[in-house]
């Protein structure tokens, strides 16, 4: 676990650069704290300095080099003998995120986020051992080839709601940039720097047993600002995996943009369901389940919470508006990720009230970081009169419905959506919804990046054909994913084409052997895992 | 050819919006001039006002809902039948290019360009028709579909250096556009309007011939900067093409990141080329023949030509250079596309000079929009003391060599690389350069998106392996090309994902049965040509 150890939680925890845990540069420090009881806990943690942040870019940039020079096995090697040794580590890994975010340690933390954490990362070694991620081309009469190849060092931002799956140091960003062939320099989430350490060690035990570079992977917990935008600006970095808010993501985009770096941002996403009246008349009572589980799940902080409604005017919609009013009063609301979230969701609740929406259930803050589920409601009318202000995301555990008078003011509502990550609509399942269905689908698909039929949008599976992205602001770029393997890898790559290029200098990947058997290449138009002859 | 025609080359030249020529909403009026007579030739052209932007934004977006829901076989069909039109009136195009650029009617304009153009329309045509660009992935059991989708409105800047290939109704970034599924906004370049005028004639009786909407195709000649940097950011576009100079592309680029809009630039490149000692020896005529025809070609006017070559201080350096001054000198040089090419040619050689360049050959300006075939040297040394002047680029007939001392420096100077388009290292063919060449290659290619061997990189092979593109601030973003069918369509597509959708909703490509039977998806992590079962 790297040759200095500083386990007194009384003394400043170290950072990991370079395959050290050193003392950090720091500009000030900083505590967690435990939500569900609002106290400090007492672990101190550093603010980096720009000197961290340079010796980290540093050593990134000589591990860049060395890990393009490594076979594939072994990055997956790496990723695999991390996911076990997570594994190993689960029991503290679990009180530890539990004590920073007050997120349930069972099923949630130790039954379904670690075991996905850990299944991303093998995924991730899988694609890389098979290397048809990076999309091999072959031109063999021409002798041009072509596939993705690693950009270079990778900043991960983690975000405060997945301490593990997410994490700068172990969820999906990182996995994908590893298998890449990158190496990543996380960023913790202030909210759970020491659920961040513990991952960080396994990792760097993972790297020593596997024999990456060490500086393959670094950790520091906190940066100022205006760090973090030098950072993402700095000619050494390949490019940055931002998970968080939309004002932070949107500046860091800026400094990245200008320099032309490749930077992938998941902001911010309202989800929205369109719930048509043949479905609400059919099976109204098994959706108010559905979608009162889908926006309480997590306390409504997930990327992919249902946050807004569209319903057409008529009983079925004031049926169901009184069903999810009834079940959400009649649940406890949980603790949420921290008191920023609680002040933040308190916030947005009434930004969304001051724009016309009224509450329906909830809109208080309770004790211990908690907050009434709730749900708003507002006329299509009043929606069209303040579009963007009644977009405004309420992360956390309340939702907004909109009641449509038409079917053609429901088409509207949709044109004058933002971008989003998920959109979905219920409909009748022997085709009574069917036209108002196809008056709404095209302009709700073009508007999000995953497309959904009588499904919430919550659940993201890690599968190839995932998509976890979506148009702007959802994303910075609609063409690429953060969730399914092998396509998330591509965002952390650049193409590279080799032309005329000598036989035995080429990578393996494109060498007339296939270097396993097993990758897809596209030789001549044709996908295949076949040598090329000659 | 639209319902309206101005054919008198005395009146003002109309736009093409909506399916109609008509005339422009004017803030001013230009000419095109003649590089070869410096006379300015005779129809005027308008600069349109925002009113002809809002005009095709707003015709745009409604054609992209059309084009959505057509078949790729339509989309092929117009693509065809643009190129046969573009062939049919082959004479009449390539003499107005000629007046309009100087450049020779044959072989370039007629047998080389022309050809390329409407082989490019032919291939996006095919890409379109099989349908595999789009990388469709399914996972049959979760029942998740993914593939890339149609953006939106694509605004298309062209340059002036290819009026056919890369013309904004006609090359390559239109024809990967429509490919994929999206109408165009075609900005001409203001060097070349009447080629574009015919070009878009042209377009607008294939799309009514083949029964497209005929808002697919719009085309302005020329607009207001403010303008143009508004239409980027506009809501209703889709993305973005931009070919020319790093200043205009640098600054829409920050219009269009400031929305989240995709924006695929090709600013400019200096091709770095690196001659090692060995190759020299070994035969060093040749290369000089190599290297002088493609500093030449056009007039050195290719995205691709060699602006930038790296030797190693010596007698085989001296004799290259002497041969290439030689060579050169006894060449005459060719007419430049615009006075403002000579104009910016003669300044960066001098601002080059003003770096510590020297001149070995040329330096000046002739009449007649020439300059002389210019070479010029620098030590390694001095090119480290300023990387960032000694890379200006001097588009056109100039190119510099740089002098290392030795290997090791040869290395720090590939170091100081920005991206390019293409880099390329030379070396002896038994093996004599083999360190050498270990020594410099992995920083050349991670700084290029071409790698080359041997070869000079003009000479962009329209081939699905191909890479036309690379790291900033050779372009925007290092994972795409502009060159390359069909991965060149993927700039304009956004990721969609369906989850849960029902069989029939499904798009064509997503469904069970394999549409045509020819398109490859990724099933189940298996590239196939099949359907699937059930």
């Amino acid at each position: 676990m790297g040759q200095v150890e500083f386990n007194n939680a009384m003394s400043l925890q170290p950072v990991l650069i370079a395959g050290l845990w050193r003392a950090a540069q720091s500009t000030g420090t900083f505590h967690a704290e435990n939500p569900a009881t609002d106290k400090t806990l007492p672990a101190e943690f550093p603010i980096s300095s720009w000197a961290d942040c340079e010796a980290a870019l540093q050593v990134a940039t000589e591990a860049a080099s060395a890990l393009r020079q490594l076979a594939p096995e072994q990055i997956a090697k790496f990723l695999m003998r991390f996911a076990e040794r997570i594994e190993a580590r689960k029991t503290e890994i679990v009180e530890t995120a539990h004590a920073e975010t007050a997120l349930p340690k069972a099923p949630r933390l130790g039954d379904v986020e670690l075991p996905r954490t850990t299944n991303q990362l093998r995924q991730a070694a899988a694609a890389a051992l098979e290397g048809s991620w990076a999309l091999p081309t072959i031109d063999a009469k021409l002798n041009i080839r072509s596939a993705l190849a690693p950009i270079g060092p990778v900043l991960v931002f983690g975000p405060n709601n997945f301490p593990f799956a997410y994490n700068g140091v172990a969820g999906g960003d990182f996995a994908s940039a590893i298998a890449a062939g990158n190496p990543v320099i996380a960023k913790a989430h202030p909210c759970h720097p020491a659920t961040t350490k513990l991952l960080a060690e396994e990792a760097l035990a993972a790297l020593g047993e596997t024999g990456l570079p060490l500086a393959t992977v670094q950790m520091i917990y906190n940066l100022a600002p205006e760090d973090g935008l030098r950072l993402v600006a700095d000619k050494r970095l390949g490019a940055v995996g931002f998970t968080g808010s939309r004002a932070a993501g949107l500046k860091l985009k800026a400094a990245a943009d200008a320099v032309g770096k490749p930077i992938y941002l998941e902001l911010s996403s309202l989800n929205p369901v369109v719930i048509l009246p043949g479905a609400l008349a059919e099976r109204g009572e098994k959706i108010v389940e559905e979608f009162t589980g889908s926006c309480l799940m997590a306390n409504g902080q997930f990327c992919t919470s249902p946050g807004l409604t569209i319903l057409l005017a008529g009983d079925g919609a004031e049926k169901f508006i009184a069903s999810v009013k009834a079940k959400l009063e009649s649940t406890t609301p949980g603790t949420l990720l921290s008191a920023g979230v609680a002040k933040n969701l308190a916030s947005s609740v009434q930004t969304l009230q001051a724009a016309g929406a009224e509450l329906v259930a909830g809109g208080s803050a309770q004790t211990g970081n908690r907050f009434a589920n709730t749900l708003l409601r507002v006329s299509g009318e009043a929606f069209l009169a303040s579009p963007e202000k009644l977009q405004t995301e309420a992360f956390g555990n309340a939702s907004l419905a909109v009641v449509a008078k038409d079917a053609a003011q429901a088409a509207e509502i949709v044109e004058h959506l933002e971008g989003n990550l998920t959109g979905c609509i219920y409909s009748e399942t022997r085709g009574a919804d069917d036209a108002l269905y196809q008056s709404i689908a095209p302009a709700l698909q073009s508007r999000v990046g995953r497309f959904l039929n009588d499904k919430m949008p919550t659940g993201v599976a890690v599968t190839a054909a995932m998509n976890h992205g979506g148009p702007f602001p959802a994303t910075g770029h609609p063409g690429f994913t953060a969730v399914g393997i092998p396509s998330s890898l591509r965002r952390f790559a650049m193409l590279q084409c080799f032309d005329n290029v000598r036989p035995s200098r080429l990578p393996a990947a494109l060498q007339n052997k296939n270097p396993n058997g097993k990758m897809w290449r596209l030789i001549d138009g044709q996908w295949s895992q076949a040598d090329i002859a000659g």
